[in-house]
Parts: C-alpha cells; sequence; structure tokens
C-alpha cells in the first residue's frame, strides 16, 4: 500500500495504466442550458457512464490490480452498502479472485444484486456500524481476505485521482473543478490530481447540509465525526476518512455545502436538460454552483458526476 | 422544396453541411450489459443529447435554413404537440425570422413552455386534428408563414436521413439499422441514408402494437391510416406521411412491434444500464430487439435513441 508521500504526477499517471482494461475514459460533456443558467461554463466529467455506475470502479480496481499475488489468492473483502460493494466484487471478478461482500440487511435489493451479479459474496449483517465491523472481521478471519476499505486507503484514493486526471489530459483548462464529498476518496483523488497536473486549478468539495463533516471538519482543522446524517443524497453520509482529511486540509480551496431542496433542483436540471440518469449525490456540485453564481461567474468550472446508480422507484421529482 | 429523385447522397451531406451550426454531431454509445442481455452488438445514437432533445432538430433546420429569402421573411408555421413544434421555433430563432405554432390546449406545459423558450408564438386551440388544420390555415393566411409539416415533407425528411448518414460517415458498419416510425419522417431518413451510403445495412422499423399502422400499411402495399391510437410511446401516434410511407416501401426492409409492457421495461433497462434519460417511443426499437433475439443474434445492430423529452413526474416505473 502506498504511503503519503508516495503519490505523485507519475503514480497516478502509472495508476490510470493499471487500470485501463477494467475502466471507461468516461466522455466529458458540456450543456449551453445549463451554462446560460448557471452564468459561467460548465464542463461535466460523466463517471455515470463508468462501469459499475459510478467513479468507485476506479479505487476498487487500483486497489485489487497492486495487490501482491501472495496477497491476492485468499480474495479480498470489504463492508459497505453502495457502490464500493459492487466495485469490489466486479474488480475481484475481472481478476479471478472472490470477493466477500459485509452488506446491512436494509441495503436494497437492487445493490444486492449487482453485487451478486459481479460474482461478489454476500454476508447480511445488522444495520449498524458495529455489527458491519464484526461481520468484516470474521470474513477476514475465515477466509484470510484483505480488506479493501472504501475510501480511507491509498490505492483507492489514488485510484479515485485518475479521474481528474483524464480531465487534464483532455487539455481542458479549468478553473475551479469541484467533487462531492462523503468519505472523501474522490475529493482526496481529485485535488492531488489538481494538485500535480493543473495546480492552477481550485479544487472545491461540495456537500449535503445535512451530512456536513467535511465542511465542519475543514473549518476547525481536525475531523469532526458525523453525529448525525440526513440528506437524499445517501452516497454522502460517512464521516471523513483520516486519510482523505490529511489531503483534503492541504489540497482543497473550499468545501461548500447545499440544501437537498437544492440538490433536486439540480438534479433534475441534469436529467431534463442534460437527459442524464444520475443519483442525488452526483447532483450537489451543480446545486453548489447554483447556489453561489457570483462566485464562478464567468469562469471555466470542471464537475464530476460521480455515480447514476439511483432507484427509479424513488426519483424525487 | 426537394422532389422524389433528388434526394441522393450527395444532397443528404449537403444538408448536413447547412445545419451544422444549428445540431450536434451526436455520440455512439454502447452497453456491454445490454448487448449481454440482446445476445448481439447494439450500437446506440444518441439523439436524446440532439438540441431540443430530439433529432426533430435537424429536419426542421434543414427545412428552414433552405427556404429562400423571399419565403423566410414572414416566418414559418406548424401545428404540433410535441417535438417538431420546440424544433421549429428554435430553428427559426436562430436565423431570426418568426415562428408560429398551433397547440391543442391539452398539449403538456412542458412542451409549451419549450416553445416559449425558443421565441415560438403559441396559437392554442382545441384538441381535435380539424382545429388544429383550421388554426394552421388562419396562422398561414394571416401572417404569410409558411407551412413546415413535421414529417410529410422532403427537406424534413433529407434533415432527418443526416442522423444515419453521421453513423455511416462514423465508418460503423451495421447488419441492421432500427428507427422507431410514428409519421414516419426519421425511419424515410434513416432508410434513405443506408440505402446511399450503406446498403447492406438493412433498415426496420420500429413500432407500438397499440399504433401500427406503419406495419399494416407496408404489408398491405398501400397506406392504412390509424383509426385509434393507444400506447404509451406518446411520439408515435400518428399516421404514416404519403412520402414518408413511398420511402419506406421501397427501402425499409421490415416493421416489426412490440406491446407497451416490452417498450417500458427496454426503457428501464436504458435508464439502469445506460444510465440516458429517453422517452418512451426512443425504447421501441431496443424492445423489438429483444422480442426477436433470435432474428438479431450476434448482428451488429444500430438503434437510434429519438429523443429524451419526457414528464419526469410520469415515468412508468
Amino acid at each position: 500500500m502506498k504511503q503519503e508521500g508516495e503519490i505523485d504526477s507519475h503514480s497516478i499517471a502509472e495508476a490510470r495504466e493499471r487500470i485501463d482494461a477494467f475502466v471507461h475514459w468516461t466522455p466529458l460533456m458540456r450543456s449551453s442550458a445549463i451554462n446560460k443558467i448557471a452564468g459561467c461554463e460548465l464542463i461535466f466529467k460523466c463517471e455515470n457512464f463508468q462501469k459499475v455506475g459510478a467513479f468507485k470502479a476506479r479505487g476498487a480496481a487500483n486497489a485489487v490490480v497492486k495487490l501482491p499475488a501472495s496477497q491476492r489468492k485468499n480474495g479480498v473483502a470489504t463492508h459497505s452498502s453502495g457502490n464500493h460493494a459492487a466495485a469490489l466484487a466486479r474488480a475481484a471478478s475481472e481478476i479471478g479472485i472472490p470477493a466477500y461482500i459485509v452488506m446491512p440487511s436494509s441495503a436494497p435489493e437492487t445493490k444486492k444484486r449487482a453485487v451478486k451479479e459481479y460474482g461478489g459474496q454476500i454476508f447480511e449483517c445488522a444495520p449498524t456500524l458495529q455489527a458491519r465491523e464484526e461481520g468484516l472481521r470474521s470474513v477476514v478471519a475465515t477466509y484470510g481476505a484483505v480488506f479493501i476499505p472504501p475510501y480511507d486507503h491509498w490505492d483507492v484514493i489514488e485510484g479515485q485521482a485518475t479521474c481528474a486526471f483524464e480531465i487534464f489530459e483532455s487539455s481542458i483548462s479549468l478553473d475551479v473543478l469541484l467533487a462531492p464529498v462523503g468519505g472523501g476518496g474522490l475529493l482526496a483523488g481529485t485535488a492531488l490530481a489538481a494538485h500535480f497536473f493543473s495546480p492552477e486549478t481550485k479544487v472545491i468539495g461540495a456537500e449535503p447540509e445535512g451530512a456536513d463533516d467535511a465542511r465542519r471538519s475543514f473549518l476547525a482543522g481536525k475531523r469532526i465525526p458525523l453525529q448525525q446524517a440526513n440528506s437524499i443524497a445517501d452516497g454522502l453520509l460517512t464521516s471523513l476518512g483520516e486519510i482523505n482529511f490529511e489531503i483534503i486540509s492541504k489540497h482543497v480551496g473550499d468545501i461548500l455545502t447545499v440544501s437537498d431542496k437544492e440538490i433536486i433542483a439540480a438534479m433534475r436540471l441534469i436529467y431534463e436538460r442534460m437527459k442524464l440518469v444520475v443519483e442525488p449525490s452526483c447532483a450537489v456540485p451543480l446545486a453548489v454552483v447554483l447556489r453561489n453564481k457570483a462566485q464562478f461567474q464567468g469562469q471555466q468550472v470542471g464537475i464530476i458526476l460521480s455515480g447514476g446508480n439511483v432507484d427509479l422507484a424513488r426519483l424525487p421529482f
């Protein structure tokens, strides 16, 4: 596993090559209609088109492929109710090793089905963090599998950094680049990629008001874990990881929050004007831009559309 | 206005140049997940990303830009409750002439708003064909505007042909190319483009069972107008046009129908697996492929995703 200081421009470019067979180089899209509303030039990086429907495919693939043969052989494990579970199951399946996924019994059927489709083995547990951690310990002890956490992990962060790397490799010049922040894997990776490939680009984290531990931690200069989380952006309800906090403190320019109402309005614009299916978490950066139009006026603004795994029966409009 | 025999490979390529400033060269997308389900190699032409959210932008732009100055000056007119209304209003606005749109009072607010946003002037009428035609006659008499019909018109068909032209220009080799059929503008244009640029490609029309006049006309060798139409594919509830029928009879290989249940299942796959917002009409060709898997087994199959203008509050899932 990488240590701090070992991620640099060279290692991010290497990570992109390492995962090339496992992920898409996702397209960039623009919308003149949304530009007009926002008053700036928006460039959207479409990770909703990524394998498993979210950027998580990158970090999971990078972490799994980097494992030495001696560690790979017993498989990988994680606890997750979301996109990381499917991403890890898929990455493991691609290189022919087992994936053991501890999921809360309350996880949506669609998420469980996705993990099973990629050949992951599900272990259901009670829907508490304690039960998940116990479940994971038991799986790791039983099978000797390597735990790959969803965000608080150097190789996962290095993998997520390949997303912004692709933007900069496309010779796109950005004043600002926004990514949503939950555990901080994508935001930390994005900030590192900008630091090494486009230091003039300011990276901003976008967070729901109802789960604003990243903003509070960022302002306080120390991690303040979430006491409770309440937002429609169900991919962002986790506390910032430790490594993630260190990187974000150093390399992120700001973290801005928005209400669920603003998230839903931005999500609706993406559906109506861009014809893209995105999950609520994915709409948080656009909501931040629309709430702070004056700040972004006339700028070249990149937005990472993080994923498109949404329950169609529960769209908020 | 073009006459039969005047559309050829040269004129379609010219039309593409003529409308270049007004439309997108839309992307092609693939989905390994849907390929696995369908048992063939699908290539989707994403007209849901087109200006005004549908292929209709092409035909309207081509017809409007081709008008000589003497005819342009009093503007253009049509009656439509759908995408053609917005497309015509936008094309007219782009070249700075007025557009008069006769719309049934029952048309959805979103459609009216789209026409207004593009600067079109709306004349509401009772929701009958007779009232629409009377409204149109009155607008044409009052303003001296030129009537641009939605599909039964050579320049409109030539414009729609530029969509399949773009596929063949991308050096994509197809065994089959499917397009939905309502009035027949897109299907006729697609068939002409294949005839001139890829004669080995079989063009198939895809139609809802509840509005199957195109299939019945195709089999009978004469136009059989719809007596009644009932399908979720609200863009396809019109009878085949006259010119459209002539072209389709000559150059289309087959017309296949599907049920609304099959349309909804295909639409759901496009949302879930491709992360694309499409309207029900747009899912009809994929539904045809999934209903007739044996026929398409192992082939290279092109599908035109015709549009993405859907009422998000009324998604059928």
